[in-house]
């Protein structure tokens, strides 16, 4: 299934290389294919397995959530927010390439996105409610609503830090299994209980984050929920969220084996 | 007419107060409201009024096409790329806030303008159609390949210096013009009259800019059409563009004489 996203994406970059400036290609190439889980399109290509949707149909919205998500990492990376040399054993782009090919790499890949979703559309109604709330879910209401509240405040409270999460990571990840339903016409009562279960996946691959970079995040004396409450509260979240998922998944009309499988993998992973 | 705008422009601006960070929320109000001219709104509105449709249409997209403007300005002043301490007489976003709130409010501006179209809709086919017209207006094809393009080659030639003309200024203040002809399922023989009024508009536009930015160009040692050809040379292509521009909206079967009106003040004014 990901071989076709992997497919997918690769011809997109193809094409770019076609019709514009070799740098910024190359950068936005560079950061698309750095060794990510792609958790957002495999998400939304098993959820749309899960209720029967052609995946054909929402690959446009797989490579859009992760451009998205692409973007924020070079945009978050830079020397004014986080700082960062390397991520994931790589050097990040801006010391790849440059600072200002940094910038407008993310820029390009945040427009891109919305380029291709309203380039792919097969049913036009649905493609703008699901650009909708890919947009609601990337913006200031979510994302980056979340990436700004995170950095300007100093002293997070438990409640702050969760409302950060749902915002900064759980906003993409619940969109990333919602808009198949959208796009699928699922009924409002099945739409909402996807909604729910997305928001419990993005909250336990924050804490799980949270988990695996403890040591990092003390030194950098950053707040997040571990170094807030502790290893074993967050563990005590992970499994009360991975429970209220498996009621979501019992209530659900659909079959969800093939996601809940995937989510199980998120809970337990290692990087 | 442009009273509207900037009632809806506040609207907006005051809604967005409502649900975010009041840091970003102030960037955002100071980069909207520093006292731009408006141009690609007021084309638009004109634009909607010569071929006979309603402006609420077209308002959101005359408000996404400000924002995208706005963002690309707030990037572009960036240490990294034009290191603008000043624009308009005011501190740039990133001096009057901080180099991360101007990153990031660019990135929100870009965002909210796909989440504005997107969630006000008429008539889902002729939005999407829109939606794509304006997403590759700024972006890879347009205005980002533009602002690469002059950011990574040293010694422009003529039909560099056009070309990234054409993709960084061009792109969306032709989409302004063509936008509303999308939406209103003009036909393709007007649609094309209207996009090339609006490359042409965007040409002589660019030049002017060149011309009144000529000593600062110099100075800072930059290759403009201006500072390649000449100010004769640049007042001739204006004198060329602007009679082009008659033929064109003679062509029209609209009467273009709001639209023409207010182009000819593009062409005379002094900032």
């Amino acid at each position: 299934m990901m071989l076709e996203f992997e497919k997918f994406l690769n011809a997109y970059v193809y094409e770019l290389r076609a019709r514009t400036d070799e740098t910024l290609c190359s950068a936005i190439d560079y950061a698309l294919n750095s060794g990510g889980k792609r958790v957002r399109p495999k998400l939304m290509l098993l959820t749309a397995d899960v209720i029967g949707l052609n995946k054909t149909t929402v690959m446009p919205f797989a490579l859009a959530i992760e451009c998205i998500h692409t973007y924020s990492l070079i945009h978050d990376d830079l020397p004014a927010i986080d700082n960062d040399d390397f991520r994931r054993g790589r050097l990040t782009v801006h010391k790849a390439y440059d600072y200002a090919t940094a910038i407008l790499a993310g820029d390009a890949l945040l427009n891109t996105a919305f380029e291709i979703v309203a380039n792919h559309s097969n049913n036009d109604s649905v493609t703008l409610a699901a650009i909708s709330r890919l947009a609601t879910s990337s913006g200031i209401s979510g994302m980056i609503g979340g990436q700004i509240k995170e950095l300007k405040s100093t002293c997070h409270t438990c409640d702050d830090l969760l409302d950060i999460y749902s915002k900064k990571t759980g906003a993409l990840i619940s969109a990333s299994i919602s808009i198949p339903c959208i796009i699928n016409n699922v009924d409002k009562s099945e739409l909402a209980i996807f909604d729910e279960i997305g928001n419990a996946v993005g909250l336990i691959f924050q804490l799980v984050d949270d988990l695996l970079d403890v040591e990092k995040e003390i030194a950098l004396g950053k707040t997040t929920f571990v170094t807030l409450m502790g290893k074993d509260n967050t563990n005590a979240l992970i499994k009360e969220q991975n429970n209220i998922l498996i009621n979501l998944f019992a209530k659900s009309s659909y079959d969800c084996t093939l996601l809940s499988d995937y989510v199980k993998t998120l809970s337990v992973r290692n990087s």
